[in-house]
This record gives structure tokens, C-alpha cells and sequence, in this order.
């Protein structure tokens, strides 16, 4: 039993290890075995053989740390390039992250979703749309646009697109050259909810096959893109979240200026030499998305992190520079692009020479309206 | 595909096949294999090749319809109370459904736990808690009580006790003779979502091994157990819910008033014959705990309800007389005791010859707070 | 400047007096006159000079404490009874407290309205509906009932009545002698919110002229009325609190039942000696009404409570027992039937001899609301 | 009586007039002015009395329509520059529009405070801070700088300026010339509440005497300036809103960008040729401050507005080109700096040949999160 097992606070009871199954386990006696076969084809499963996966003392996800790098990640989507065609069949060229404590399944935590989409010069990926809350971030390139309700919205390096549920969208290449970002869902999480729904549509459906993307910003990003704010028009029509792009310019800024109150002797950053953002929703202040948190972090050079963790998983990108991650008992060198995940309850620290910086997403809306929220990461409002 | 797998409202596009990934997965070409044997490789999965499953049209749950009859199961708890010793590694000598369709997890649905719990005369399940929001329902017997942060509440036919996370409890039956009950609780969400944190406990923690069971109410109905009103005190110390107990007689007779007013011609009912309560929290007149909906349903003799479904999964208990449960493409006849389980977007009808009572429990709370609910089960508030 | 100008935790600085008209008034200087004469043609007013009345270190309340003796009142009502038809001009015979310090105005508070109503046997108050909540409070009597929406509801002693703005209703005493009993509304919240809505109504909006009186309990008692149950059906057809009438057998049981948790060694009391209850929502477990609280509190004989202030107003009422009330500079021996006042910011204490028990109203909630409280006036929940 | 005063959609029903005591005061009887002297002696005033001021059909305020011209206004303000110190007595240089129809009270209408507040080359405003919630909006002018808790905030035409209740603040006029604005405050809301807290303070309460104010934006809009992020630190320290300046350059953008997509065909607008934003609070989306509505609306050359009304007040105060205002029976010619106020449920339209930019602040917070709200002024969200 690791020092991660034990409850917080918790000191050594008598019956510290009662929730321990493989110790406890009730002796065998005459009749066990035929109560236990009994048991089965009843379809029932006793707890006191469970108990200590179902119940442990704290959070012990099934996910384990992990690390994917860019280079192999980037080579493996223009192969599916080459390769598979879009739209048919997965609706989407996108390959998802497969932790390696998840059995198989295509789930980059136990809550989320985490994939490389890929789109070649003139490619459209087809018009759907779903229960499920999605957000596109860009780690490199542009030439996309992601259409969203008949609104073109131009992606470009370190944007953020978050995408509520049930909008139409579909996603289109004009540019000459290929074009990878990063999908992030809460496929997981509405998988075991069971609250999926899907509808596929026609191009008419989201403006039209004619539709063309604008140099400038999208509509979305004209009505609810000025700081402090919002129009008094439904204009738009979108479901959820009316802010279809977040600029890297602003991130940038906020960013910049939170290191630099920090060097004029004001509280500004979350720790020293660290600054943060979260993206939020300009209806409401709070999460971008009602099931995904997303947040933006910068390291100086030097800089690094207290050593923190939380209920509730994680998944960071390494946006630029480059820096340490360690997770629970693993520890990578991370670069620019690179993906690590951080699953729930595992100590996570960073720390870089150069300067970082990092995009990060979670579960923690879902965690915290459920009041399930345990340690926040780092020291936040 | 069967109907079920269309979206509500959806037309017949062209691309109404688009999801199925069985006959619209990519034809094999040259480097097919390779390149599938490194994305696997690379802890990788194409959503082409899985989106079937994760993003059907409408929710398709791994858990299926199923009953399990009281008889068999109370059989089976009486074997457990003479070959396992209570408190020994399960904490509980708890037997929990395992619905066939979820792979030897002991889960009723995908987010749902039900167990019955038996205790023979003098024994003391130990004192411990959790994250884990739960309660106890009560079909037959009486004898035991739960103890709640010391505070000792008498189990009886029809009660439903509430209990949410981190309570301190333990079970005493100070009777002579055994006891059985059904504990439900939110362990497949909270071990989904990786937040799952328990304590064992010493009898200190819960008032001590000389506690008393009164024959009276326990302190929390004393406080909070007075229609239209609340203390203004602290009192207590309970987390969550400090209502601990709701007892069958305001349950019977807010269920017998709706089916007199529907006699005297006035809207009170759910349907024709269909009286139904929820249990709530006095503190916020929402759910009686965060991630658990608690119902009370009564069809007079002769009457049946609609057809309906719902995002999100539920299971009923026979309370008392008997009828017929519709749950999808099975049907059974239903009795005192029995249980079933209707699992997300599953349609689900009950009738009943002799007039039945239902307990029923949920995952509504969840589902709702996150913006993720579609068809209430039937006409409700 | 007495002490209770003084702000809490406030220091004496230098500026202690800034606020202060009186003594810092600008000297007058040539032009001065013609000056303020300009500025009042304008229509404007200088903040230099209202500044002490408009801005106090603490709230300083143009209503004073004062009291009011039931019998006084009561008398003054059945002559009203005998003099004033009912349901003429002012649809109510009802009959205000007009705070002395509130220039002539009919509110006992700066927002809450108290007014005896009063109504001989076989009289009608006509139905009529409008934007103010309002509640009945019944200190002695029986025999009439308040309809609303077409649903009955018998009034008797230590009753409290909520009805939510915009529900129709009226009165009808079908009993053989005249009864009086309290009505409380927010007319001076709404007043000057300018917010009010009326409209006067006919027999059938209200269930017509033929309807009568159950001995029994409303139709919404036997929906509502049950304790930790609410029906699931639409039901009923109130607007806001559907609970209307809560009954003085459970708010009587609710105080024992601290009093003899207080004997019995737990923390169930607000103080020494000192029950309280709050009458609650049962859809949200907030207060009866949006603008108005409504509690009862019980002092055991030789209790007393601490000094307390909050900010906001209140009205008590004795139901039985006596006591001494202090209230800022004032102190009354008050009886059954009583009324005193509570200006916000006045300090306030109760002591007993005999033992007493008080309603008590007040506009927590809209001060809670608006993110304005102070001082809770006693350590409650 | 005039059709304001008959409640929406009301018929005409034998009832219609039975809330206009004029007409059906109750005939004098023997012994009826004994029974009013003893009544009023006794502290109390009929209902039937009063009933037609307290529960008229529909809101009417004793505020009455009327506007200030700025010329005026201004060149009083400019002899108070002449005449009056600041910082003695009063506080701030400050002079307030009084409604003529409310009693020689300095309310702009029944809730709101509205005033011109004028500070000399060189001369400071004290430290204070108190419990209404302010803003400050400048028409013309620059040079001044609010500081809030330390942080110096310059002042320029076209900006907003936010502040929540006790947020210690100062002004400071660097410039060597005379600044005027406007400031908005709850005074009348919380005078009727009983709710008000002040507290001088000395210059170290606020950044210290030597403090120089910044060329660039404060370290609020550093932090939280930019649109859809939100820092992870607590910096700051502001109570409130911790946004606390919106400036010309986004809102000017924001209602350019919504007649261009009007133009372009979109929906974008709150009616033909008119565009209106709100100013938000971005920890919650709502409005800038709890009390207070503030919005900017734009219309352009030619266009106008339809009649429309609400419950609850509003002052407008025109910021760029001309206009038609009508307001109830009133109409007038408004230029800019004009101030005009809105009673509630008074009808509102305007209308302009060559554009006008107006500035608005109401009530609506209160009388909205009080369930009260009817009307909504024009087709917004």
C-alpha cells in the first residue's frame, strides 16, 4: 500500500487496512464454492471481493500517466492522410490518444477524449452534430476553418475553439497544405452516461456548400469577442457557448501581463514565475464548456511548479519552449506538442530551464457541480 | 439498426448511415496493416473504426434490461449471513446486482450500484464512510438501525434513508432475528469518474459501542422532520442531507391524497392512476442526494402507464402487489421484492391488474445538472 | 453622534467625522445663495449637503422601534367591523401599522407591510390578485378560510398562510362570529420598486360563489404537505410556494422537539434555552416567500437572548407567553397578540420570565439577495 | 384613469375600478371621524384609504419622465468648481438630479442616483467606501483617474468604470485642467433598504499619498481585460467586480460590428438600425454591478425604436450625435450630455435623423433577481 493509498488526514486506525480485499478476504469453508457459483449465475457480485478496486482509500484510476510525443503523433496522422479517407465511416480523420490502463478503449483518461484530426489541402469533413461537448486547440498550422451553424471560423496556431454541444459543424481546407490540430471530447464521460446522441447532416444544414471562409474573424467572434461585453441580440443562434474562437493574441496577453504585474511587485500569477488562464464562457464566467475546463499555463525560465494533484484528470500539450513533467512515478522531458496525461489523484509537478508553455484541459466542471471536488491543483481563485 | 438507433426528429438524410462504422469502415489498401499495427503501437485508435459504439444516434447502453426476483436474491442473502462474516474485507455483507450486459462489473446500470445487505440478529456492520452518496430501502423487516454520525436510525418496511458522502455509518441489529435490505449508491459513476475516497472508522467515530437504538425518531427527524419548516440551529453536524430518514407513512399517505384527489376530479396525478412521489432534500427542495433521484410510485388497480424513456438509467424495486414491467424487448411479471433495471433510452411501460407500488431510484441529478437530460420518464413537474 | 453611527471595526481615524453634514457644511461664501438657488431650478440637488442622511457610517433607519398592543388593535378592528364595509375602495378591511418615524406612511417597517384584518361572520373578501407577496398569520380564531386559485384553506390559531404575488384569492368567513388575524406583505418594498401589479377578479377566477369550506386540510396540504415527499404532478396550479398552509401542530412539535434535544445534551437550539424554526419552500428549501422570511421562535421560561443586529427589518408578534423586548432605546413588556418592530441595525434583545413564543417577519431575503447582509441577528444556520 | 393604468391584458370586468379609492371610499357614517382620529392615534392608517396610490393596476412611480440638458448641468457644475471645496462634508464635489416628482429627495428616480461630479486641476477626492454600488461613465474629457483599492484607473470619454460596494476609492485630477463625469450609485435602493455602510479612510487605505497614475490601463484590465480568459490568481483584491474599466474602444467596436452584420444580412441587432450591449461582469456574465444595469445603445441614422416598457427605472444619458425621446406624455430634443430618465412601466421610444449614441443604467439586477421583472424594454435576450 503506497503512501497515495491512505486517506488525507487519515491517521493509522486498527482497521486501517479493512479496505484492503486481498488480505481480508473471508477464509474459505465448506459451501463457499457452491454459494459463489450460486452468487454468479444469479448475476450477482458479492462487495467483499471488490472492495478494494470499487472503494479505495483515495482516487486510483484505472488511466495511467502517460506521454505521447508530437513527432510520432504528427507522422502517424499524415500516414492516415495518405491512407484513409474522410467522412467515410468515422465521420472525422482523427486518431485518438489510448491510455494504456484503459483495456483498449480510445480514452485518453477515464473522462476524456483526446485526439490528432487531420485535413489535406481541399479536404471538408462532413456536417454532424452531437450530444457531446467538443474543442479544437492548434498547436501548429492554419488554413482550416471549422463551420460552425453556418459560421466559418478560421483556425490559426494557438487558438482555442470550444464547441457546446448539438451545433451543427463541419470542418474544411482551403489552404494548398495539410493542416493537424488537436480534438478534445467528453466521449468518455458521456459514453458511461449514456447520454449520447448523434445526427449526421447535409451541407445545407451549416451554410451551404458554397460557404466561404473569411480572412477576417467569424461572427461569432464579432458579436462576443470584445471584453466585458455582450450584445443584447440573440444574433448567432449557437447552442451553449457563443464564443466560437479564443485568440492566441488575448492568451498571449494575459499571459505576458500576469509575469509582468509579477515582476512590478503585484499578485498576479499562481505561483512564482507561473501564470495561468482559464477560458471561460462570456454567458456565464465559468468553464468554456459544461463538462471540460480549459486553461492555458506559462513557466518563465527557471520556474517550476509545486508538487499538486486533485480528483479529476487531466490532459496537457506542451504549446511552445519545453520543460520536466512528472506524473505520479513518471517523468518526461516534454516539447513543444507533445501530450501527457495526469489521471485523477496523481501528484503532478513541472518545472522548465527554458520557459513553457502549456495548454491544459480537464473534468473538472463535472467534478466540481457534483460536489466531488478534492484538492485543486494549483493554488486557484 | 433498429428504430431506437435514429435520433429523435431525424429525417432520412443520405448520410443517415454515415455512424455505422460496420459498413462504412475504409476498404483495405496497401499499408493498411502496417500502418494499423503502429497506431496501436503508438497507444493510438482511429475513430473510423470505433464510432459506432462511442457515438451511436441515440444512447445504446452496455447495460440491458433485467429483473432479478427477491426471492432468489433473499435466498441467497441468507446463505452469505451464515457462511460470511460481516466486516471482514467487504466492510459489508453486501450482494450487489450485476447487470449481465456490463462484463462481470458489479454494477445494476452504468452508473448505478444496488445491493442487499443482511445482518443476523446482533450484529454490527463497522463504522466507516466515503465519497460515495447512498441510501438504504427497507421492503420488510425491522430491527436494525443505521447509526449516522451517532446518531442511531431504526430501519423499518418502507423507509427510505438517505445518506450522503462522508457520513460517518454503521449498521447494529439489535433484534433477534436476521435483517435484509437494498442499498443503492453511486459507486460506477464515482469509479468512473475517479473520485472515490473511504475511511475506515473507529466506534468512537459513531458514537460509541454502547449507543442505544431509541424506539423513537432519530435526532435528525426531530429536527428536520416537521413539513414546511427547519431549524435554524446548526444541530446535527450531518453532511449533505440532514434529513436521514423518510418514513413510509408520509410516503403512503402523500400517495393515497393524489389518487383521492384524482377522485374528486383534480389534476395531482402523473397519469390516469399513477400517483408518484420524489424524495427531497429539505434543504434545497432538489434531490434527496447529489447524484441519486429517490421516487415513490403507486398505479391503482387496472391502471398502466404510457409508453416512455429517458437519457439516463433507473431501477425499481416492487414495494408491494404486483404487475407487468415492459423494460425495451423484454417483459416480465413483477412481484414484492423484485427488482429491474431500465437502462438509458430504454422504453419502459408498467401495468398492473391488482394495483402495484414502486420504490424507484436514478441517475436524473447527474444527467440534469450537466445539461445532458432528454425525455422525462413521464408527464413530470 | 451615538455609537451606533459608528461603522463596524471602524477605527477612529481622522477623517472619523467626514460624513457628518452638520459640522463640515461649506461656509457660506459670496454667490453662495444664488448658487443653490440655480441648482434647485435645475431640479439638481448638492450631494455635500444630504451626505448624513444619505450615507451613515450604519444603517440609519427613518423608522423607529415602536409597539403595538393587540388589544388596542383589535378593538380599533371590530369597530372597523362595524363601521367599514368590506370590499369596498379597499377590497380589504384591513387596518396598517404605520411606523411613527415614516412620515405618515402606512408600513411598519421601510418595507414591510402589518395590518390587521378583520371579517364579521357571513362576509366575503372579494378575490383579486396582485404582484406583492403576502402571508396570513393567526394568533386567535378560527372559522375563515382563504381561497386561492379555487383551493380552500381554513385559517386557525398559530397558523401561517404564504401566498405568493399574482395567485388569485380572497376570504370568506362562514363561520357565526367575526375573526381577525394578521396580513404581512412587501407593498412597501414593491412600492417603491415600483413593481406593483393588481387586478381585481370575479367569484368564478376563484372558484366560484358556490364553493365551500372543507373541514379538512387544502388541496394543497394533501400535495405539499408531507415531509420530504413532493408530487411529481403539476398539480394545483399555484404560482410560487405551493405549500399553503402551514399548520401549528408541526411548527409546536418542531420547537418541543429542540427544546428536549437541548435537555437531552445536543446542539439543537440557537441559544440557551432559545427554539427556532424558519418556514421554508418546499421547492427550494429557501423562504416561504421571495421577499419575505417567516419564523417562530420559542424562549423557555428565564431565557434570554443575546444582543443582535443585522441589517434589515423585522416584525414580531407575541403568540403566547410574555416577555421584555429591547429594541435600540426602547423596552417594552409585550403579551399575547403584541406587535413590535425592528429597524435595521437596531439592536435587539428578548428575555422572559414565564417563557414566550413569537412570529417573527422580516426582508432577509431581498437584503440576502442583493448581497447586502450584516449581522445576522442571531447565530443561525 | 388612463389605459396605463389598467394591468395587461385585464378585460373589462365589473371589478374594473375597485382598486381606484376615489370613487368608493366608504360613505361617512356616524362615529367615522372619531373612528379615523383613534385609528391614527393608535399608529395605524386604513387600507381602503390608501389602496389606490399602494396597489395601483400597474407601476406608477412617483418619479415622472424629465430630462437635463448637459449645457445646464455642466455650468453648474463648473460654479461648484468655483464655490465649493471637495472633500469637506460632502465627500465629493458632487451634485444630484432630483426628480421633481419625488419630494425634493436627490434621486434620479426611485431607486437610482445619478450625478454630475466635477474635480479642479489638482485636487483630490478622499478615500472612502461604502456599501451602494457606484459607477462612474464619462461624456467628454480625460485627465482624471478613479483609484479602487490602490489601483489607479485613468478616466477618458466613452469609459465605463465599474465599482463594487466597499471598494475603498479616490479621485485624483493630475491634468491642469477641470474634469467633469457622470456617477451612478443604488443610494435610493439602499436608503429605502436600511442597508448602508460608509467608512472614510486615510490616503494608505489607498496606495498612499505619493501614488502616480499610470499612462497605460490599470492592473485590473491587465488582468482581466482580456476577452474569454480569466487569471487563476486571486490578484487584486478587489471586492466585486474585479473588471474595473471598460473602455470606449471595445464598446465602440462592439455596436459597429453589429449594424456591419446587420448589413451583411445576419441577425446581430435588437431591432432595425439599432444596436445595444451590456456591460459584464466576467466572473459571472451578469451584470457589471449586483444593483445595476449599465448598456450602451447605438442607432443609426433614420432609425428608431418601437414603444416599449418595464418594470423599473432608467436613466440614458446621450454620448455622441441627436436624438427624439419620448417618455410617457413628455417628449423632448436630447444632445448630447442630455440626461433623461425612464419611471418605471413609462412608455419609451427614440428616434433619430442623424444617429445617436446613448448610455444606459437601470435597476433591472434588482427587480429581476426579485422575480419581479415585467416587460423587458426592448426584444433582448
Amino acid at each position: 500500500m503506497t503512501s497515495e493509498d491512505r486517506v488525507v488526514g487519515a491517521g493509522s486506525s486498527p482497521n486501517d487496512k479493512a479496505a484492503d480485499s486481498k488480505h481480508l478476504e473471508p477464509l474459505p469453508v465448506e459451501g463457499l464454492d457452491a454459494f459463489y457459483r450460486d452468487v454468479e449465475d444469479a448475476r450477482l457480485i458479492p462487495l467483499w471481493t471488490e472492495i478494494g478496486d470499487l472503494m479505495p482509500l483515495t482516487p486510483r484510476s484505472h488511466a495511467v500517466p502517460h506521454r505521447w510525443e508530437w513527432r510520432h503523433l504528427h507522422r502517424i496522422a499524415e500516414r492516415a492522410g495518405a491512407l484513409i479517407p474522410v467522412g467515410r465511416g468515422g465521420e472525422r480523420r482523427a486518431i485518438a490518444l489510448a491510455n494504456p490502463g484503459l483495456k483498449g478503449a480510445p480514452y485518453a483518461t477515464s473522462t476524456l477524449w483526446a485526439a490528432i484530426q487531420y485535413l489535406n489541402a481541399g479536404e471538408n469533413a462532413p456536417v454532424h452534430r452531437h450530444s457531446q461537448h467538443a474543442f479544437r486547440f492548434i498547436v501548429e498550422g492554419e488554413g482550416v476553418a471549422t463551420i460552425v451553424n453556418g459560421d466559418p471560423v478560421p483556425m490559426r496556431r494557438g487558438d482555442f475553439l470550444p464547441q457546446g454541444g448539438w451545433n451543427w459543424h463541419s470542418h474544411v481546407n482551403e489552404s494548398e497544405h495539410p493542416m493537424a490540430w488537436i480534438d478534445g471530447l467528453d466521449i468518455p464521460l458521456q459514453r458511461q452516461l449514456d447520454t449520447t446522441f448523434f445526427e449526421p447532416g447535409l451541407a445545407s444544414d451549416n451554410g451551404g456548400d458554397d460557404i466561404t471562409v473569411p480572412h477576417g474573424p467569424s461572427r461569432s467572434e464579432r458579436l462576443w469577442g470584445q471584453p466585458g461585453v455582450r450584445p443584447l441580440s440573440k444574433g448567432g443562434g449557437w447552442v451553449g457557448n457563443p464564443l466560437l474562437a479564443y485568440r492566441w493574441e488575448a492568451t498571449d496577453a494575459a499571459l505576458a501581463e500576469q509575469l509582468a504585474l509579477e515582476d512590478e511587485g503585484f499578485d498576479a500569477t499562481v505561483g512564482d514565475g507561473h501564470a495561468a488562464i482559464r477560458f471561460t464562457n462570456p454567458l456565464t464566467g465559468g468553464d468554456a464548456l459544461p463538462t471540460i475546463r480549459a486553461e492555458f499555463h506559462r513557466l518563465r525560465a527557471g520556474a517550476g511548479t509545486a508538487d499538486a494533484r486533485e480528483a479529476g484528470s487531466s490532459v496537457f500539450q506542451v504549446f511552445s519552449g519545453n520543460g520536466t513533467a512528472k506524473v505520479g512515478d513518471r517523468t518526461w522531458t516534454v516539447d513543444r506538442g507533445d501530450l501527457f496525461v495526469v489521471p485523477s489523484w496523481e501528484l503532478l509537478s513541472i518545472s522548465t530551464e527554458e520557459g513553457v508553455d502549456l495548454f491544459r484541459f480537464s473534468d473538472s466542471p463535472v467534478i466540481e457541480v457534483l460536489g466531488l471536488a478534492h484538492g485543486p491543483l494549483w493554488n486557484v481563485y
